[in-house]
């Protein structure tokens, strides 16, 4: 039996993840794979002892070996070390597996051309939501089918914070430090609740169902710091949660790729995705809707996706790194958000009522924009009132112009806020 | 490039979305899948034109032919045809995509021997589940995991009965009649509403999972049929749903397979999948719990799940038919229903109350049966009490024995009925 030689480089969660599996389900891969999945060499910040394997000081020497054909990439970062890596593995012929999101988002076309021009594989499956097996379903599972839209629940951060203000009463602060105490937060959490990471992982799916290069830079982003604790409260009461999205769809022949919070109805699976779990809705033109949820971090789970492609290059699989030849590739026709089409959620904190409302509707209506739903919670003692409006679907820019004119309005005490619709 | 050359038999919902596929997505899927998948020659009962394609009377005819590469079975039926030409093809050395699953659990084993000794791919992704990449998760994209159990809902006729009954109101015979009025019940219903379509699929899973042949003989069998509106009613009180569930779960070494009606906590993902829509769920030890959500019938999903193992060959990608080699499948140790564990639901009709709770949970109590919860609706002018009761977790027999005492009870005014309860 034939071994797949590998070298691993990083040695962190993740990567302690993929070694403990090679290591302890050998057999088992063996048989399931037809080949011994073996690692050759190793290297990492922090000396290891792998059994069986040589260990290197210099990362980018696993580029060079002839005993190895596979390198896995957990260093991490789009530049530096694992960006040389990763080129000079694929220059050399080498196929890599790797979860580097940034490196991929920014890097894929470069490196997907690289790889096919020398004959190798770049797998990235544990990129995209942990270990949801979402990259190789839009790869092979699902090739009998164009795709329309993509919504995923992208990053666990982020929908822990949310689910924990839901089912908790929290506020933002409040669940962020709580998340950042159970390890779901970095000390700097700007890159998960910014919306940046998502983004990363938006763009390597927009990247597969819509046949371009991954494009980072026509993503629109938000984060989810400037939801309320009421805005859960009163999303819920009319029949919706909040969750951080993030969109890929074909509108027009327009692709519109975006990160941001939105309520979505209480009867999508999406809305029952709680915690750290991530979860993938993709629409198929043959199959329909396909949703796959699970966990979208944590060691074991990443590693999953990791192993699941070296299982793939064990069973032989070929295959465009971006789902079509990148040579096939053509740069996406994207949409800005000024173009989005939706419903939106607004909640204005107004210090008189009734000819507020009337204002404000027709505000609203001089940009023709229906009202679906309306709240107004009875006003506690010298309590500002709050007025909470879900609209029909229309198109951002009159949305935006109709919301300047709301915020021109003398009795608003606060600035309005948005929130986008999604269903 | 070179092409993948196809033979198809059966030409009815599925076959029928596999040829539209393939030949409106013939571009796309040669820039996806590297080769053209090209249908050379065709058969059915009834004579259709297929572009470029020879027709072939004797589907037969197919596993014969030099010129082509891939037998894609879509007659139907454990034996006959369809087992010939599938065993003809493999004999032959040619791969066979099919969506049997009455074949591959009844002839599994065989099969992929067979397959294995002539250097061909048996695969069948459209079998279970339809649309639901499950088969090509197990046997790919969790090749990192070991499972621990596989809970699914296979059966998208028993899926809309129990759910119209939930959401409508109905009673079985009407929701079934509706399900047959929407060509989703066959005019003879047995097969699907009696659990033995969902067993097959079970059958299928648990040889993926758990490394044995598929052993339909091993699977207890119960179907909705009993299913009163009541008991939706009730359950849905308790916080539970009642769905036709498939579980194979591997338990102190034993495996236990069993398809019955169940109720789910309302906080499963499973208690969310109305319809004809299929789920599944896989505890995995590295990833954790996966959940799937899409079709699971219908031409376009199913054909979805034919093209995917038609991608998955044309992009190189070898294995197993079983993720393990057939010559190292062990058959499987089995769990007899009376070794099973779990909660029960137990409907009681009682003439007379007070007294009869009393005798219930001392009838219990004698078997060491713990009660979770107690619904005792106040009865109706003139009409029989329901003491509706969940138990604690235990055993099948001594629940088996409990029931048999509470059976004998006077005051028991129709015969008990039980549902077990999945957590």
């Amino acid at each position: 039996m034939a071994a797949l030689r590998i070298g691993i480089a990083g040695l962190g969660t993740v990567g302690g993840g993929v070694v403990k599996i090679l290591q302890e389900k050998s057999a088992l891969l063996s048989a399931r794979c037809g080949k011994e999945l073996k690692i050759i060499a190793a290297s990492a910040r922090k000396k290891r002892d792998i059994k069986g394997a040589e260990w290197l000081d210099d990362p980018l020497a696993l580029a060079a070996r002839s005993d190895i054909d596979i390198v896995v990439e957990l260093i991490g970062g789009a530049e530096g070390v694992a960006n040389d890596l990763v080129t000079n593995s694929l220059k050399n012929g080498k196929s890599v597996v790797t979860a580097n999101k940034a490196l991929i988002a920014k890097h894929g076309l470069r490196l997907a051309t690289l790889a096919e021009q020398h004959n190798a594989q770049l797998l990235f499956e544990a990129a995209v939501a942990g270990g949801i097996p979402i990259i190789g379903a839009l790869k092979r599972n699902l090739a009998g089918n164009r795709f329309s839209k993509i919504s995923g629940i992208l990053n666990g951060t982020c929908n822990f914070i949310l689910t924990a203000m839901e089912s908790r009463e929290l506020d933002f602060q409040t669940a962020l430090k709580k998340a950042q105490e159970l390890g779901y937060a970095e000390a700097d959490p700007s890159f998960d609740v910014g919306g940046v990471d998502a983004a990363h992982k938006l763009a390597i799916l927009t990247s597969l169902a819509f046949d371009c290069p991954p494009a980072l830079d026509h993503i629109y982003i938000e984060g989810i710091e400037k939801i309320l604790p009421s805005d859960i409260h009163y999303a819920h009461e009319l029949g919706y949660r909040i969750r951080l999205l993030g969109v890929t769809e074909m509108v027009d022949g327009k692709i519109s790729q975006r990160v941001h919070p939105a309520l979505v109805p209480d009867d999508s699976p999406l809305a029952r995705v709680t915690d750290v779990t991530n979860a993938v809705l993709v629409n198929c033109d043959a199959l329909g809707p396909l949703f796959i949820q699970g966990a979208g971090a944590g060691g074991g789970a990443t590693a999953s996706s990791v192993i699941a492609d070296l299982a793939h290059l064990a069973l032989g699989t070929k295959g465009a790194t971006f789902n079509i030849p990148a040579a096939q590739l053509k740069p996406g026709n994207f949409m800005a958000i000024s173009g989005h089409t939706g419903a939106y959620y607004l909640r204005m904190a107004v210090k008189d009522t009734p000819g507020v409302l009337a204002e404000i509707t027709h505000d609203l209506s001089e940009e023709k924009i229906g009202v679906d739903a309306v709240l107004q919670p009875s006003a506690k003692n010298g309590k500002m009132a709050e007025i909470i409006l879900i609209t029909h679907p229309t198109d951002e820019a009159s949305m935006q112009r109709a919301g300047e004119k709301i915020s021109d309005l003398s009795a608003l005490a606060e600035p309005l806020h948005l929130i986008r619709v999604e269903r």
